[in-house]
């Protein structure tokens, strides 16, 4: 089969590659019908993620059909239409019993290509099939549902979730990439009075005001903390929400959140940041961290299904499978090609 | 009247000041009958707390007699017995409505003893009585109540509620001063299967297995988090809760703390301290900061009523007003005099 596979700081190949077969009674073979890019895969091409050996098949993020199924699968089968959920859980261990797949004990977690091969493929082995997979409900539309593998459930998990996000709060969203715009939709489950966002990039920006944020401030010239906080008459947000993962924007979040207030952090952040404590301490700060776990994946499905998600709307581009090369070339210069998300299908 | 007044870093005295009246008519007085030093009244002594001006009377803990109201005041009367927060609210704006009486918009907040006279004399001035005072109950150990009005109400919001203590859990308790001694004690409502306090001092070690630590560690070495892990099987520790103030214990915090923890932080900090949020990022922590409110004031009075809770086990020194400049000497010697907290009566 042909597979887009990472071999080192930025060298990648569209090449040919094993079918994957079942290993293990508890995994499934999916051919992938639908899959795309994630920043984290830009990430892994810098060099980044030092735990990606080279030969590895990236991908995280998919939907397709089971062609295989290991003997202890007891939920799917051959043909079934299935979402590939970006973290692996093996749904036994004490991680997982409470809900914190990311953690899994059992070799779970952010696995697909990272540890094990991933989604940018014709085929991929998934492990513990029943807890890692979710049935595609009748008449969907497949891209849309691409984006409930790893953006929506990380906006939401990381950003809403963990921030609290209530009805009339102010929030502000610092990033407005595909990350930070499945914040901006999410947030709005809770009715929130303002979300303001906040990126250096026009277009996003744009794209944000179309998804719903009620205010946006461009942060090129250096003083988006002030314009936050002259928007919010000087009080600062309830909830701040990091998702770039660089300090600069991690210290704007504590310059622009109010006494009593949240810093959800969704961003990967590659080095440590300065915490200021000596102003902080006494403001009544809650501050969050969280690597996605995707238990919010049957709410989104049943958020899209009735029509209040529409997930849709953070695609700009599209490309067949045998294009995957030239997807990252796009989804690489995002800026330049006004990228959001990409699409890539089988035929 | 007699008072302990703050003349600048390093420089107190017992001296004659004029008894404080009624100002507004919110304003009740209070004779004292009970008061202490606070580890915060130090550190305005070493100059730490710059708002504090020269010529104030310092404390903001005790218990006493009203000797007069204000016309506004409908809760209170001369005569009655009063417990007094360390925090005045004034109950009306935004801040105070949701209970963040630290925060307090219209002249509240920690006031006493920092921006108005305080408790070390024999006569204050309390603002906002009818929400800044609460009555001791009869036949209560007023000695005992005195913890209520700072210490116990810090360690119980600031760390145990903010740490989300819950059965089972394994809690680190990071200094065992009167604080950390309150978190140990509070902590123990909700039932943690375990609390591991650490702290440099073997007395207050000791202190710490008396009141309900189920384990002590004694950083002495440097490899207290070590120890922490290891005792905890390499998992690291439910809650972590920082009852010191400076960036080697918040830095503890953040190699003890488990994947789903907490790290509440109770201490007062006067520089930033380093996040390693590329460690952090993923592994679902929440950190949060409080400066007390004084909430809990009400049930910390029903625990003591009820025998639940038994505050006197903190008090290791007892004064006559007279001698506040003694007591200020041996709080301030703490660990050669094995002091934890002082009681300071009136005749």
């Amino acid at each position: 089969m042909k597979a887009l596979v990472y071999h080192g700081p930025g060298k990648r190949t569209w090449e040919d590659k094993a079918r994957p077969t079942v290993e293990k009674p508890t995994d499934a073979i999916v051919k992938i019908a639908r899959t795309t890019i994630c920043g984290t895969d830009l990430h892994i091409l810098k060099g980044d993620v030092r735990a990606v050996a080279a030969g590895r098949i990236l991908g995280h993020e998919g939907v397709g059909v089971v062609a295989a199924v290991g003997a202890a699968v007891s939920g799917f089968k051959a043909g079934d239409r299935v979402l590939i959920s970006c973290i692996t859980s093996c749904g036994t261990c004490e991680a997982c019993r409470k809900g914190m797949y990311s953690h899994c004990a059992k070799g779970g977690g952010w696995i697909l290509g990272n540890l094990i091969d991933g989604t940018q493929a014709e085929y991929v082995r998934i492990p513990f099939a029943d807890t890692s997979l979710y049935h595609v409900p009748k008449g969907s539309d497949e891209d849309a549902l691409v984006m409930l593998s790893d953006i929506l459930p990380t906006g939401f998990e990381c950003g809403v979730l963990k921030g609290q996000v209530k009805p009339g709060d102010t929030v502000a969203v610092i990033g407005a990439g595909p990350v930070g715009l499945a914040v901006l939709m999410t947030a709005q489950f809770y009715s929130p009075a303002e979300i303001i966002v906040v990126d250096l990039d026009d277009n996003r920006l744009k794209a944000a005001k179309a998804l719903g944020a009620t205010k946006t401030v461009n942060s090129g010239d250096g003083k988006a903390a002030e314009a936050v906080r002259a928007l919010t008459a000087g009080r600062g947000v309830d909830v701040a929400i990091e998702a770039v993962g660089i300090p600069a924007t991690f210290e704007m979040c504590q310059d622009i959140v109010a006494a009593g207030g949240f810093i959800a952090n969704v961003g990967v952040h590659g080095t440590s940041v300065e915490l200021k404590l000596e102003r902080l301490w006494s403001r009544n700060i809650t501050i969050t961290t969280r690597l996605v776990d995707t238990v919010s994946i049957p709410m989104l499905l049943a958020s899209v299904a009735s029509g209040r998600l529409q997930p849709r709307q953070l695609i700009t581009h599209e490309f067949a499978l045998e294009e995957f090369m030239k997807a990252y070339d796009v989804f690489g210069n995002a800026a330049r090609e006004k990228a959001l998300k990409v699409i890539v299908r089988a035929v």
